[in-house]
């Protein structure tokens, strides 16, 4: 549909959760969809989206607990200074992963959107602070071979957000002292935080922590939502070579919002971009000549990169 | 209602109309309201709003011309690339100046933010541009007393506007070749912008271009359109020592967007910032004693501005 | 040399002129240098400098005048508040156009990095835009066969400059009311200005103002002045074609300041890199298959420039 | 001196070591100095230092290591992939720690701005992540009673740097498992990566790991080390609150860059703006009443700040 601020309606018709999975399966190249708890399946419609995923070949590649997207999460959700909402938050997150577990999907994704604040003295982040740590652990401890993946994000819908840079995600996971903590890394929020996702993707492998991943492209600023490959391509090239080094083993998950796009068309190119990516730094003539242009001047593996891997 | 990507229907209920404008009628220190047209006003409930706002003490500061919030406008208005979609933002545009002069309103706002592109390759920017320049000429020309403030923004709702900056929207003004074109300056667009607002205001006041100011405030990033002093004190200061000692002659009208917070009390606190610093720059002491300080370390008149404007 | 705030005296050994000069020359693809003046090139060295660089076979693409790398600017050039340094900034200006005009020269380029503010409260806009605006149009007038291109750039070295976008590059071209005032475009600057350097050049050339072209690139926020190609791919494909349809005539000159890399290795890079863009761009098939393309989903025309520029 | 990028010998004459400690004993309010090894203070100069403070009344508020302002350091220090660098990093801070010790200094200083890259492909990040954290950790386990203080920097001098956020710099300093391991926070770099520095400071201070501050105010986009107050007054009265109510027990200390100011001027006017807003949040009543007025309206706050905080 494509909500926004602007056009609350969005600028095309809503399409009914099977109609959607319809569409995805017939993407060329796509094996899994990400879905929502409980909005898109819950203890009730377990065995009824299972086997509707399973006439299409589709797995689940994560499961989100829904704590953004209504407006009962407006004091926050794990963070909020609300005791109740944050038992709320607790208890949901629980039940996803029930749900996950029941499902065979060894990943559920967290985004606290609405763990964060407006305007100064808003807020107080110190308690905030613990019981974001204190509300996870928790939930890591309840199911601990469910893996919580922490999805960062500088700002929306709250204007500054608790979890807002890759650091600060691995911090918290960190800090629960779980090893089933982790970060969702949105490539595009890296690219708003000025972050460059194969150095972030990087450093949340070699500490075990990255457990998911979501796809897009951006302007740097803004989170929009565009296709993988709508802007950066030299950094698109580094994240798949380093995920591919690292022996990145979870799923590469498209998180589009074509507003004023085709949905399904915006997805197409993005896998085309991807695979056509992945079939460049995953041949092993990529990392050997790469090897050989290190060491020199940097801009040197720049030069090789052009001629690598844009046509002429 | 405050609708948004993420919570569509926003945080809380949708006001009517005449309850809006019962409430604005409500703040203290406000003596007028701007206007949508056709949404709010428009030539069928023409007398009506008349009416009722003169029953509240309300003058009509602005009329802004609808182009931009609703699925129809997507491909753009006056620079779309459908002939029939730039006729009717010209017909439209003219029929709104219409009903602000039988409204005995000086300013009509055109807010131009689908105008612009998402993705490369998606627009024809030098054909855009002429569109832009002949479209807003045409409307110009038809009704030279009404002045047409043109509101730039960087981005949103399309990624990427054609009047991103206030230098565009001069350039444009200018390249209109009419007197009775200008600007409509948005002090958070300007944030956004990296501009500075009381530069802008300056340069927009000395080619007599500066027709309407949007009030808010924002961090710097995002066209957050929190309450006037959530963030830029001495920014704000100084734009309206620059406006007063330039003799603006327009409207200070509030644009926020207060998503989670009560629409009332933020315009409110807005309304006690704005009226405070006015006190503070109007006061003829200001200007003398900052001009004492000026010619010698810039940050002398810093410190002064700390003890002149800071309680302590 | 590199010089930067952190270490002083950069990371590698100072080059001559004449050093430099015999570098450049062994560029592939190179044919023509921008000469700074009085640095570079002025009245007394003119002849030598002349037979030097055509002993090397390369012509002055463009002349610059030196109005910001000195303590001397630093309260301005054209809009500083002290009228001996104005006028200094318009002698200085006229002599490099006469030496321009001795050299064969189209172009002379204006970059007034000096001319904004770092504090609220220090400058007088509204005084400073009149001065630039008289200055330029005074030089402009001296000799109307020489081309002044300003260029413009958000910040550094000044905090905030005046002329911060391509918009206000463009309406401060217009107000002088001269032909021979326009624009130098560093795309990087319009990087960091949010804008997309394809959009601002298509506007500037509509408008007979785009005199000359800064190439490099960088992460959108600081003049990083990287390699082109180093982070922007499409933007940087669709910028060329932009160019080449819109019969661009002027040069295409590197504005690199590669502080820890090879200086020759950096330009190398970026001449392969936009040769290679050159050649795709200028391949009538490009022309003819993007045309096809549009007018459907938006993006379609990026799944088509994936398969058409990314190598797989 | 203020070197710069632009203008490499800085707007005004080198100060001298001694000369610049006179002056800064000449600032009021100013007890104590924060000092760079072994640049301004080493193992041979030790006790000259020392009396030469003595004599002025002045304390070493902190040491910070040298490992970034010179060629030497351009492959970075602990987590550069020149082994020999990594190893001279060490020793240097092993050397630096000693000399603190020996001065009474509990905090030392590690700003690593080389540790970083400028171009894709250029850097191994995950072996760089392994060395920033097993480097740092045998320092802190060489001298555990001294203070080792992460200063974290988005950009610069390195185009992106590995510290890059409050978060990075926490997890950096979890990840090597000792007490003695913080974070030095400078307000600036925290706005220019989209943080709010009381935010920040309550969640280090939570986690006892907040061990210096530098304090400086810009833009939000570059490091512009302006004055205290010369824009974000709401989050700098936010901050000071925030560390007077978690009981921050380490310095206040300037870290300013005033290119074309007077550095003296700079400094008094920040420290006047530093001790308003102590006085305004320190008053018993500031609490009382802040506490009044939270729960409801998010800008009722933000009103009642106004009319506190904001000269009338």
């Amino acid at each position: 549909m494509g909500s926004e601020r602007y056009v609350d309606k969005g600028y095309k018709p809503y399409l009914a959760f099977d109609e959607r999975v319809k569409r995805i399966a017939e993407l060329p190249g796509v094996s899994g969809i990400e879905l929502t708890f409980p909005g898109d399946v819950n203890a009730h419609n377990l065995n009824l989206v299972k086997s509707m995923l399973g006439s299409y070949g589709l797995q689940v590649a994560a499961l989100g607990v829904e704590l953004v997207c209504d407006a009962e999460w407006q004091t926050g959700s794990f963070a909020s200074d609300d005791p109740e909402r944050r038992q709320r938050a607790i208890t949901l997150t629980k039940e996803g992963m029930e749900v996950a577990q029941a499902l065979g999907v060894d990943v559920v994704s967290l985004w606290l959107g609405q763990d964060g604040f407006d305007y100064v003295f808003q807020a107080d982040y110190a308690r905030a602070w613990r019981s974001l740590v204190t509300g996870i652990k928790e939930c890591a401890e309840f199911l601990p071979r469910v893996k919580l993946a922490i999805e960062y994000k500088t700002s929306e819908p709250k204007m500054m957000c608790y979890v807002n840079s890759g650091g600060k995600a691995l911090a918290l996971a960190q800090a629960t002292g779980c090893e089933n903590v982790g970060v969702n890394l949105d490539i595009g929020h890296a690219f708003i935080g000025r972050e460059n996702p194969a150095e972030v993707a990087s450093v949340l492998l070699s500490e075990n922590r990255l457990f998911h991943l979501h796809l897009n492209d951006n302007y740097g600023i803004a989170d929009d939502d565009m296709p993988v490959g709508a802007v950066h391509w030299p950094q698109l090239i580094e994240l798949f070579y380093r995920l591919e080094s690292l022996a990145y083993a979870g799923w590469y998950s498209l998180d589009l919002y074509p507003y004023r796009d085709d949905s399904w068309e915006a997805c197409a190119a993005s896998i085309t971009f991807i695979q056509q990516v992945c079939d460049l730094v995953e041949d092993p003539s990529f990392a050997e000549e790469l090897h050989k242009q290190q060491g020199g001047a940097p801009s040197k593996v720049l030069h090789w990169l052009y001629k690598k891997a844009l046509m002429h």
